[in-house]
């Protein structure tokens, strides 16, 4: 399990845009959004490759700002 | 000056994200949107490519539903 903190949603359709496409990372099982605090709790079946979930985030526009 | 209907912006957050990547295509100079009703005016120094507005919205999570 893996936690990010995610900038720039500000919303809960911009929540669930981060959510889907984090979920679309190969191995990801589960993804949780917290839009208040912008926290993503991401769970997988194995090892989870920090640069595919950045990349993900960033490709629809928000950014990965910690961990 | 072209028009189009995007779905899926929810809140401002939002429809900043659809105006700065539509502003990114080639020649467009000005970008309107409005978040009540989806209707997004592109203001463009030449002929404008839709296809190239359709794939900008789509990119980052949202859809051309119309003109």
């Amino acid at each position: 399990m893996s936690t990010y903190k995610v900038s720039g949603m500000t919303c809960g359709g911009c929540a669930g845009k981060v959510k889907d496409e984090i979920g679309k990372v190969a191995g990801v099982s589960s993804v949780a959004v917290e839009l208040a605090t912008g926290q993503v709790t991401v769970t997988s079946d194995g090892p989870l490759d920090d640069a595919e979930i950045r990349n993900a985030v960033e490709e629809i526009g928000y950014e990965v700002v910690g961990g």
